[in-house]
């Protein structure tokens, strides 16, 4: 997605330790107009006829997930990270690994808001290892329910994350800027699939 | 706001220890379209010509304060909840205590997105003691930026957490749904201001 990659071009920041910032219109800042342009995005390559609702995890793929559900006519749920020793009951569960809290967390997700007959469209804004994404799979999985795409708005391929979700059977993949390499004032994307 | 309060009454549940569940339409699963009749109603109350951007607290604040900042064409920001021991330097801090995860924690705010320039509408799903939010005003004051209102969905009345945010000279404050008293079968509201 040109729009996205321009401004990740202009606006992104790449640290030390192949940390990308993005935090002015992404993950801190959110430009909203530019999620919906995300949404349409999303919509070339989902079909959001067909969804029941929208699934993402707190906390910074909220926004991106509010603004397509709006945009697609469906509830957005977004999982909720606890730790590990505080899970009340009703709940699907999923053990994940936190690069940003540096320790075990769990993706929970209460019943009533997930079940069998759902098809979902996970969504999230950005994905360095894709473990946050493997946990909202594992919860749509446990309710038996269906999904119907994955979509995220920035992947860090270099990182390898991704590509185990490139072939799920039935299901399809789309990352919107898939970043390469990035070094300051030199960040590359991978070619459109 | 009596799509609200409907909408409260039918699907909230009352919980021991004054707890109100409103997660099947606002902080779990959230119902993106109630959440743009609030983003409208809101700006019956508060000059949104005038505002440079939405501000609000991870997580559950993201999804209302997103709807409302693209409904109002204005960036949205929010702050994020660190451990008190785990903080960066160029942010501002505010020290709360979250009921949530029974600890205190900090919010955080890079000083990139919030200056003395600024005109700030904050925005909240829920308020029960109003903590975030104290934190939320404390970051804006020590940006030296401007509140232009304070917005919540929610609020507990009966906790009184709203009470001093009601006399803020030249901060017009307002909460759609003010909860007087909530027993099973049995929620009253707080006559409309």
């Amino acid at each position: 997605m040109q729009l996205l990659q321009d401004r990740i071009r202009k606006e992104g920041k790449v640290l030390p330790g192949n940390i990308i910032k993005v935090d002015g219109f992404l993950n801190h800042r959110v430009d909203t107009k530019l999620m919906e342009a995300i949404a349409d995005e999303f919509a070339k390559y989902f079909d959001i006829s067909d969804i029941t609702m929208v699934l993402t995890a707190e906390a910074s793929g909220i926004a991106l997930a509010a603004i397509c559900a709006n945009r697609f006519n469906v509830p957005m749920v977004f999982a909720k990270k606890a730790k590990s020793d505080n899970i009340e009951g009703g709940l699907y569960q999923s053990e994940i690994f936190s690069y940003t809290y540096k320790k075990k967390m769990t993706l929970i997700l209460s019943k009533e808001w997930l079940n069998k007959d759902d098809k979902v469209l996970i969504i999230d804004d950005f994905m360095a290892k894709g473990n946050a994404m493997q946990g909202l799979i594992d919860l749509v999985n446990e309710a038996g329910a269906t999904i119907k795409g994955i979509g995220v708005a920035v992947e860090k391929g270099f990182q390898g994350g991704g590509d185990r979700f490139r072939n799920i059977p039935g299901v399809p993949y789309k990352a919107l800027a898939v970043i390469e390499s990035a070094e300051p004032g030199n960040i590359v994307f991978r070619e459109e699939d």
